[in-house]
């Protein structure tokens, strides 16, 4: 009765949101560019929120939670911020019957209502460093969006943090890229560049941005991650300053950095295939899932006290959803799980039964292997993490077989539009070559690859001279 | 260095926010009306919403997310909805740098917003029961604000529920008030009165609302939690049906319930004391303080190592804070931590190293017992359920001690207003008689209790003939 996924190379765009639709990930709102994101996919978010947040308590972050309207002073404070953001913004001019003396801005990220708030608390050099995350939703009213990747409402975490130094901000803004590298990898299962954004990408009022990107199955890139050095240009809007020892009044030195609800959609871009999702097993809601199969009422007791005993004992270490559904046949379970994308399958029928055995079957590859019963659950733990380092490095293959080094700009007009992929250029820093690209090819600089060594060369577009590569690419 | 905390019985409404601004839990924000969680409140927020959320998925829930922003016209689909939530709400009318064709309302609460999305997914009677939870902000426009009471944006749950009968939302609706009263109970160790709103103080667009109700220091009520039987009223509104066994097409039954950030200040009011906040032990985000004392450099060791082997051993077991900060003197931090109400206190000098003994300090009686190392974690478990169980009965024995029968009006008026408290009165069941009371003395009928004998008596305002008791008090 289910719809087909169209396939991926029939039409990317179209599989990926038969993928969402169809496994219940989210659907379209009736409010233009917002999202709901259904179960399914929540409990996806809510297991990667889980991850990430540990990961920002054990680097000392504490959480907190600032208000969702930004007066529309605050947001004018900052001149390259309100650039920025102005036209994305959703405004409250109404409440509580009256029209409101300022406008409220919902907040489309929250380093100006933070300032406010820091200016009031931080005195002295001891209240430094002040190291705070928020988990909220944001808005930022897109034109055009797209499930996950670009919805005008969206939910992240955003850090915002505060130093004595511009050395202590850099290093923290360089460890939450190394966090979020971390989370990339070794949950999600997903190989990332590391780099620095241009001019023209970085945030709107930070000194300079980091990011994470990501190729995805299209050979798009996704920027999965970035973390800002602010300097000092909001604690100078808003007059956040400290005591030095010394007895100075020194401006601080500040951080912010986030992550969104579009991993969601890298996960699905960068894994999933023509039968669905394929969840990273660090991050699966249902690790496992137990499907027991018997032919009538005879047999169902011997399947099923097997089958419950090994889900037991499974659930002990791992996410297990027992399959015992008796209005669905156990091909139409299979189906679905796959489209659900839960990497290990487990098959047990009245023939297992006498074998003391099970069926296990790998999302991935596909691969089924027979298993003694007292077996199942080392074998459960080894084929996560060979699941887990299996998609790792078929996406890791997948980028480095589509990453290109390119000197000549026909060439890559060419082939960023016929092959697409990443393009290791030469660019000489200006914005204006940056810009030409960007509207001859819709490809842009991704990054500009960190700890890169020194190599002269010259400029994809004027041929100038260049010490640096950066990646090109499309990207969402 | 500290400010004083105003005692409870000179002012106890200014001590509950000295409470709060000097423990750090909250702040007030420069948005009128909206507050900051700082991490002390939020990591007692935390703790609250992952033991709930537990209670939820227990009984089958699942988290969902749904848009932040509500077309005006959902709002106004169903009449007594949009008659009580219209005055409270705050409009979005410009985005994106132009004006909308439909202004958008930030939720006060998503019953609309979750319809129109479930006459999408609900079909069959094979889609029911659809039992989703969200966990988000909420914008009520309030003239008057408290500090996590009441305050224009908050943070709550939402669950939202359809079923095929009235019974079975019924028998939710129940459920969930149920799960409310044990977290309260067990959790917070709060006693709650259970029992249904009269018409007057109904959610706008239910059929009928249950709450729990709790007593604060002052003898006021909180409504620390609904569950609301909206009856098809909504399901009309949004033509949300399924199609029953024998082929008809039903409207769906629903219910909704929630709690919120201001179950945060019940705690505060009902455990506090003049030296601050007593956390409840199942939800203290720190449970025990261990502070090792050290006259001299020469002794510092000799203390610090049996005090980390007993901070380690106890952080097995229990959220254990090691306060072994050089700048703040031992009493210094005793009061630091006595402050933000950390239920048990380990101290452990020089003179306790001699014996192989720490001192234990309850945070609810200040009574001190010097324990062996060996006994420290059992006695701490044994510690930390008599502080539950503590807090638990002396609020329940304040409750009793502060309710009152009543079936004299004159009296009652004298009396809720030199006295305060709860009232248990007689009441005919008209609106005019309940408006009256509301209007002459500010006391509220807070419930009517649940599974109450029948019992004949007059009316407290009319003497009219009324079979059941309700709880009149003043509220929050």
């Amino acid at each position: 009765m289910k719809e087909k996924i169209t396939k991926r190379s029939d039409d990317y765009s179209r599989w990926y949101t038969d993928v969402i639709t169809q496994s219940k990930l989210a659907d379209y709102s009736p409010v233009k560019g917002c999202m709901v994101i259904r179960p399914n996919g929540f409990a996806l978010w809510e297991r990667m929120q889980a991850e990430i947040d540990k990961m920002f308590k054990d680097t000392g972050h504490q959480n907190a939670y600032f208000p969702l309207f930004i007066p529309e002073s605050f947001m004018q404070k900052e001149a390259e911020h309100v650039e920025g953001f102005s036209p994305e913004c959703a405004v409250v001019t109404h409440a509580g019957g009256k029209k409101l003396e300022e406008n409220l801005i919902v907040r489309p990220t929250s380093e100006t209502i933070i300032n406010s708030m820091l200016s009031k608390w931080i005195n002295s050099y001891r209240d430094l460093p002040m190291l705070l995350n928020q988990w909220c939703n944001v808005v930022r009213w897109e034109m055009r969006t797209r499930l996950f990747l670009r919805t005008t409402e969206f939910l992240w975490q955003e850090g915002h943090t505060a130093h004595a130094t511009y050395e202590e901000a850099e290093e923290e803004t360089v460890k939450m890229l190394d966090v979020y590298a971390d989370f990339a990898e070794n949950f999600m299962a997903i190989p990332v560049l590391k780099g620095i954004k241009s001019e023209a990408e970085k945030f709107a009022g930070a000194l300079h941005t980091y990011c994470i990107e990501a190729m995805m199955g299209d050979k798009k890139s996704l920027q999965s991650g970035t973390s800002h050095n602010l300097g000092q240009n909001f604690a100078k809007a808003f007059n956040t300053r400290y005591q030095a020892k010394d007895g100075k009044q020194e401006y601080v030195w500040q951080t912010s950095w986030g992550v969104s609800t579009r991993l969601v959609g890298a996960i699905i871009m960068v894994h999933g295939d023509d039968q669905g999702l394929i969840m990273p097993p660090k991050l699966a809601p249902n690790q496992i899932v137990l499907v027991p199969i018997w032919k009538d009422e005879s047999s169902k007791n011997d399947v099923l006290n097997p089958a419950n005993r090994i889900a037991d004992e499974l659930k002990k270490e791992f996410s297990v959803k027992f399959d015992d559904r008796e209005q669905y046949s156990p091909g139409w379970k299979f189906n679905e799980w796959e489209m659900l994308g839960v990497p290990v399958r487990i098959e047990l029928g009245p023939k297992d039964v006498e074998n003391e055995s099970v069926v296990m079957v790998r999302r991935d590859t596909g691969e089924k292997i027979t298993v003694k019963w007292e077996d199942v659950p080392a074998t459960a733990g080894r084929l996560l993490n060979e699941i887990h380092d299996n998609l790792y490095n078929r996406a890791l293959k997948f980028r480095e077989e589509n990453t290109f080094i390119i000197d000549d700009y026909n060439s890559f007009k060419d082939r960023i539009d016929s092959e697409g992929g990443f393009y290791s250029a030469h660019w000489c820093g200006s914005r204006e070559c940056e810009e030409k690209i960007k509207n001859e090819t819709m490809a842009t600089i991704r990054l500009i690859p960190m700890n890169q060594e020194k190599e002269n060369g010259k400029c994809l577009y004027c041929s100038k001279p260049s010490e640096q590569r950066v990646i090109l690419a499309k990207a969402y």
